[in-house]
Formats: C-alpha cells, structure tokens, sequence
C-alpha cells in the first residue's frame, strides 16, 4: 500500500499549495491514500467545516490536527460527524471528535492515529499509554497503521519512534512546520520521519508573516501573527510503501517541493 | 571559501564518527575550515581540555557549545586560554570564555559566533540583540561570518535566519540532535539551516539509550541517560560554499553520513 | 515614611474595593504614600487612562505594572506622558514608559522600581542585573526604595529579596495574585513579602469566573476568562514604616480585608 | 476531629524543628491527627527509610511528598511497605507505592491523598480526574479528607481548592515553600490553604544555601544548592477542625514559628 502524508498545511497558501500540486504527487507517486494535517489550514488557526470539505474534495483522504484543533470554533460544530477528520487521541475523555480512524480508499485500509506531545506543550494524558492502548486495539483487525505524533521535542518524537517500532507502519511527527532529514526505517520496520515539515508560505516564520513574529522576539510586545498571504509556498510531506502483508515500511521518501524552482528528493 | 559545519558531537560513538569520516569529508569538499559544536563530546555532558585538543588535532579548526557547555567543570580551567573555542555569546557579562572568535586556515578567515535560544530553554540575555552587536562589529572587518545558534524552537530559529540575512554568511541551527530538511540561501546571501544534527548514535534517542529516555517518558520516574556506546554512528553536517569579496553563501549542501551503509545528499 | 503597597487590582470588583477602602486604610495608617499595582485593572487586562487616572484621583500615587501591562493597547497612547505609572524595567531598551520613577506626595520621596520574573515566565532581560543598575544609581539621591517584583517563582522572590537586602527600603512580589505570609525584615534592613496578593473577586480564581478556569483545568479546551464581576473582593497589600534616614524599615504589617467581614492582620 | 498539617520538612534543620516545637504543638492544639510533607527531608532531595522511622516515632502520623519524592532512591526500597506514606496519586498506573491512604489514631480516621500539579512542573496524568475517581471513592466510607494538593501554580491550587469543595475537607498546597495568607473555609465546607509552607532553613531560599541558588540566578551557571544547615529554622503548617459528621471543616488556623522570636496566628 502506498500512501502520502502531507505536513501542516498553513492558511490560504498552503491550500493553493495543495490544489496546485497534488495531481503532481498522485502521479508520481500513485499513492493509495493521503492524509494531511490541517490544524493550521484556516488563516493559520485551527480548520473550518468548508475547508475539510474542500481537502476532501480535492483527494486528501484523512485529516490530522494537534494544538491547534479548537482555534476556530467552528470545529465543535462539525468534529463529531466527521469521521475522516480525527485530533489527538490523548485529550482527556469526553474531547468532542475522535482520536483515531480507519481511512479506506482505492481498495485499500488505513488506521489513523492522532497523538499530542507534552514535552513544551500543555499537560495532556500520557502520548505513549494512549499509542499502546489504541495501536494495539487497532492492531487486532488492521496491519497498516500511520501515527501523526504532533509534538515539539525531538526527544519526544524520536522515542515514540522506538516505542511503536514493529507496530505501526509510519510514525510521523507534525508541529515544529520544518521537515526533519532523518527519514529511515526502523529495525521493526517502522517507518519513521521526526517531522514531516509544513505546506504554505515559504519566506514567512511558520507560515506567519516575519515582521511580527520578530517583533515579538526582539520586543517582547505582544504582535499579531498572520499568515504570510503573498509569498510563495513551500511543500512538505512523506512517501511510503507499506507491505499488506506484514505493516511494515518498504520504503520511505520526503517530499519536499517550492513553488517555482522546486525540487524533489 | 569553503567550509564544513558539524552538529552537536555525542560522546565517544560521535569522537569515533569524526576520526573515520573526517578525511573522506576533506577529500570531497576541499573546506578550508571545519567548525563542530562539541556541547556532548564528553559523555553527553559537555567538553573535556584532552577532547578539545583531540579534535583540533583531527582536523577541526573551531569548537562551538551550547546549554551543556558547563556540564564538564573541567572547562573552567581551559576555556578562558582557548581561543579557538567559544560558547554562547549570550550568557550574562563575566561568563568564562568567549562567545565568538576568528578561525583563521588555510589562508581563510571565517568570523564565528555562538548564540542560545531562550525559548524552551533557560532565560539567559536576547540572542537577536547579542546577534546585532556582535555581528555588526565583526562585519567591520570581516566578510564570512558563521553564526551557530544553538536553540530549540525552529520559529526562533527561523526568526534568527531573517533577522541575520545578508549580514552573517551561515546561520546554522544545532541542539535538537535531528538534521532539518531546509537548506537554503535566502534572498539576502545568507545560507540557512534550521539544524545540522548530531554525529553519534543513531539508534538512541539524541545519541542516548533509549531505555533511559523511554522510561522517564513512561513512568516519570528518574532514570540516567548514558551515551548509547554499543550503537553505530550517523554523521551530519552541512557544507558551505562562501563568495569572500561579498561575504554571501554561493551553495550550502547537507551532509548526511550512516557508518555502514551511508548516504551523502 | 509610611507606604502602603497594593497588590494587582482586578477589574471593575478590585476598583471598587479601592474605592470604598482607601479611607479607611488612610486613617489606620496615615501613609505617606500609596502604590498599587494595576497590571489587571481593565477587565483583567491591562489598565486604561481613564482607570489610571481614576486611581490616582482615589488618591494612588504610583502604579507598577507586570506582565499583562500591554493587554489593553489603549496603554501605548499614554504610557511616556506618565511619570507615575511605571513598567517592568527589565523589558529590552526602547520598550515604552520607564521601568521607575520617583513619587513625591505629603512631603515625602519614595524611589518605586518594577521588575518581572523569569522563571516561568517570558524571557526578558535579567532581572537581578537591572535590579543592581537601578537601585545603585537610585541610591546616590534617595534612601526610600520600593521595588515590586512582578514573578512567579517563589524561589526567584527570595532571591531577589536577599539581593537587594540593605539597598532597598521594601522588596514585594506581585503577580500570584494570593498573599504571603512571610512578612519579615532582612537583616541588613529590607522590608520582604514574597507576594503582596490581589484586590478583587473573592470567590474566582485569581480573580477570574471559576468555571471558565477549572473548564480550561479539566478538559485542556479553550475557554475565554472573565473577570468574576458579581462576587464579593478581597483586599491584599502591606503597610511598611521606614526610616528615612537609612531607608531601611522599620515595621511590615500585611493587610487583608473581605468585603463584609473583613478581618485585619 | 482536630488535625495539624506540616509543610515541606527540609533537611536536617527541618527534622530538628519537628523534634523541637512538636510537643508544643501537640498541648496547644490537642490535634489527633498530625500528618506533614517530607519530600525534601533527606537534605532537600526525597526522604530515607531511617528518616521515616523517624518522623513516625516523633508523632507524626502520616507523611505525604511531591515532585522530589523520587530524589533519594532509597525509597524504592521501603514505599511499598509503608502504608503511612504516600506520593503523589497522579503519577501513572504502575508506579511504586500509593496516592492515599487512611491513617488511624487517638480513635479517628483520616483519609489522606497526596495529588501533584501540572502547571510549571513535569506532566503527569490529569489532578482534577484523579481527585474526582480518588475522593469519590473514598467518601463511600470515610467524612474527613484531606487533600495534599503539591503544585506551583496558585491558579492551578485554587483552582483543585473550588473542584473538591464539600468534597474534602482539608485541600492544602505544598511545593512553594511559602506559606500563603489565604486560609478559608470555602462555602462548601471545604477549608482551603494555598500553600502551608516549609519546615527548615529560614535565611536561605526555599531551604537551600543563599549563595548557590542566587549565583545560579545571576549567571546562569551550574551551582550546587545545599541545604542551609547553620540558619535558624521557621515552621509552617495549619490547623483544622473537622466536623466529624459532616467532614466539613468548622475551623481552619495557619501555624507559624520562627526559632528563637517565633510567633504565632
Ligand atoms: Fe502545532
Ligand atoms: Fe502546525
Ligand atoms: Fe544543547
Ligand atoms: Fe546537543
Ligand atoms: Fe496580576
Ligand atoms: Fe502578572
Ligand atoms: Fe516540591
Ligand atoms: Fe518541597
């Protein structure tokens, strides 16, 4: 099975990124399913119903969140019924929405697992009891398994690696919107990326425009953090090849396209 | 000018990395100066005066630190007599040591300095005023000018690359122990890299064991970190090609290193 | 001197405790000079001209200020035109107001710094360094000196009372918003309270409406905090007699009044 | 049912406090039921068998503990056999030892649970959900309930204060050191102390050697802190009367003493 994971996807930019490249990718790649992480695609905070509506609409076949899933509000009105979008599994119970799901498309089978870190990040329950409890309830009945673990210490993100190595298929780290070159499959057969990286405005900090963010930095007054609307994009994700037969990683590939002079490796 | 950056070196699997690959490195990039941060060369805990002097014998012409530069008390003794040598430049007035110096080999001069994050990490002075001061006065009699800013956050990171573009010739991330995808030169001359990664263990977690670091994970519990010495070593670095009349980055490349079965980008 | 110190005022409950309060503490204490902190005055948020000017019509002389000084943004249009309202001074040079001043009222002279805290709060500049700047300099023409240490740690408070003991007349923290009872004299003559506490709703959380802060607590979901604006107050500050001729003090008192009935200690 | 509350013991001028004032405690308030904190008993780093034994046997009836309660390892050799202590109940399944209690004596019952904060200290699983499970359970057959609430966020401790609010009858915060000027008995008939306080050395910070912790504060480098073993002592804890009908609490007192010119409120 062959799917692509797409990083956080950041405003406007991000989402012409995603139209204007995905036929792309699906024909290079021809990828079974894709799934992306959206906690930043409306204005760089949070999602809205037309939004998933449209990533849907335009081949994204599951949704991923993470700190930033209830910026918008409009999420509560819609997480519930959406079982293509899930956000992190470790939010205490009762969390509207679903911390995990299971994305068929093309003929094909895809458990999605959401987890937050807590390392610089606010306290949630524990990432690592909640991978054990639901990878292995999915694991009764699934091989194929992709972890979007959205945290921000390396530390964290690498020892979930090694924590789920051998029990799901891809573990791919989200949040810190700069991908990570240390892509590898893992003795288990894990296939592990420490951060996918983000898709949306390329010369900004994050996506956000750089003035304010360095305002902030340099003064310490508050600023406003918008998204960086004019400039080009970048695009980041992860290619990987994953045998039915056994879940493990066959191959992994970053994906890592610009706008206009863009490469890829 | 050419010139190599090395990442954060992880104790003796990081020495040992640094002795095999440091002459193939030389033979394919022909770089008049080698720069490493050595924050973890002793035991992952900062730098011994014999280490410093073993690796200035292999071939290193400049050493750079970080949070763990004081985790070895032993660089009291030496750090103020070692001009080659330098830690954050940030650290409060009166801190042993320097915060940044002039490498001179080969014929080439190369300015470096040394800053620290404040986000995610301990509070110490502004690392973007220290960058103005610091930068500006080298600039008055130097061209090429690498800035290792050893932080946590990639939006600091990243705001650092901006707020130094045209003005530094490499703005280089390290601590994170994780290579970023990134590379760029960005509109100002400035070569950029969120982080260069580590040389040292590759199947810890930061080069450390991985039962130590999963344990606290899982049970919060104290538990040692000790350098995975068994574990084989990945290298990462990043090259850079530098136009001395302007002081701008002509090509910056990253360098990725496996001892077995290792691959160059 | 008499001086009384009052801890952050919050919204309209915490002015109208000052309100109805001030006379009375006038004439238990007859006090020279009154300084409020007020960082919380606007709705929980920052201070307006209008309050400031209202406070010091209620007969405040000086206003300190603390991490939440720039939440109402109305505070950048008069913050340089007065004298008598003074911000933390250890934010970067070039942040607007001044960081301390000097308060003359009833024929007496009090010299008032703010400070804020690092420990688990943004970084800002050291405190302890601007600590030394300040009141050495402040020194050479006055004896009287308040320092209000806007922190959270109580470790960082102690801290900065022992190092300013027998250069300032009285070291108070704010910022907790719950009183201290640890009111003492320093040896070398400082006046010392960890944290002064705050004027306003009795029955939230600092101040804020309990359900949106034990929401936030117990479900990790965003939720807005306002002000408890139908509860009853609290009133918390401290009342110091100092020796004029030495500038160390003579007397501490905590003072702590509920709306109905208030006790006094 | 009367019980006395002691603070954080620190170090050996703590345990030397508790040797001296105890019986006076003890003819003062002819308390049933004494139970103290002990998480920096063993020189401000966790606590030993012998130590335990020791406090025991000087009348205290049962111990709590905190973030450092894992600080000496020697209590992983005796946790498990001590039905008097407890740690911190929201540490994860699995962990050594248990979160509560019943501690018998002079013909009462207590029921004691030991809870950790998350604000500003390591993540652990959710406080508020395990008071609720804990507390819930434990009124199934026992009134008098005391809560040892080990947090550093005032916020977070008034918060837990309101949420067991006529569900315990002692909520008390430990960790700060200091003790708070907020003792109430909430509309619930919950009696509530922010903080009690610490047991040991007065002229130091938190207990610690003055030098070390502002040395580490002004330069940001490593320092040792040691407790402060020649200063005078003060000794803070509360008092409480408990209806033993209802478990409300009819009467809640702070205790305060100072070594040589102790008072008291
Ligand atoms: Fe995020
Ligand atoms: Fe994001
Ligand atoms: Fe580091
Ligand atoms: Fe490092
Ligand atoms: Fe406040
Ligand atoms: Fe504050
Ligand atoms: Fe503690
Ligand atoms: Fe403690």
């Amino acid at each position: 099975m062959k799917l692509i994971f797409i990083g956080d996807i950041v405003g406007s930019p991000g989402r012409r990124a995603i139209k204007e490249k995905l036929s792309y990718l699906k024909s290079k790649y021809n990828p079974h399913i894709i799934i992306a992480n959206a906690e930043n695609s409306a204005s760089g905070r949070g999602i809205t119903h037309a939004i998933a509506r449209q990533l849907f609409e335009q081949g994204i076949h599951g949704i991923t969140m993470g700190n930033h899933t209830w910026d918008n509000k409009e999420i509560f009105d819609f997480i519930d019924d959406e079982p293509r979008m899930i956000r992190p599994a470790n939010f205490p119970p009762g969390t509207p929405g679903r911390g995990y799901t299971v994305i068929k498309a093309n003929g094909k089978e895809l458990a999605i697992v959401n987890l937050q870190g807590r390392t610089f990040l606010p306290a949630i329950d524990c990432p690592f009891r909640a991978a054990d409890e639901i990878v292995d309830e999915l694991r009764q009945n699934h091989k194929c398994i992709l972890v979007d673990f959205h945290a921000e210490a390396t530390s964290e993100k690498i020892a979930m690696g090694w924590h789920l190595d051998g029990r799901a298929s891809l573990v791919v780290g989200t949040h810190t919107h700069v991908q990570s070159n240390d892509d590898r499959i893992l003795p288990g057969g894990t296939a592990y990326l420490t951060d996918a990286g983000m898709v949306g405005p390329r010369d900004g900090i994050l996506g956000m425009q750089q003035e304010g963010v360095l305002y902030r930095f340099k003064t310490q007054l508050p600023s406003r953090f918008n998204v960086d609307e004019e400039g080009k994009w970048h695009f980041h994700g992860v290619y990987v090849d994953i045998d039915e037969e056994t879940g493990h990683a066959r191959k992994i590939e970053k994906i890592r396209l610009m706008e206009d002079e863009w490469r890829m490796e």
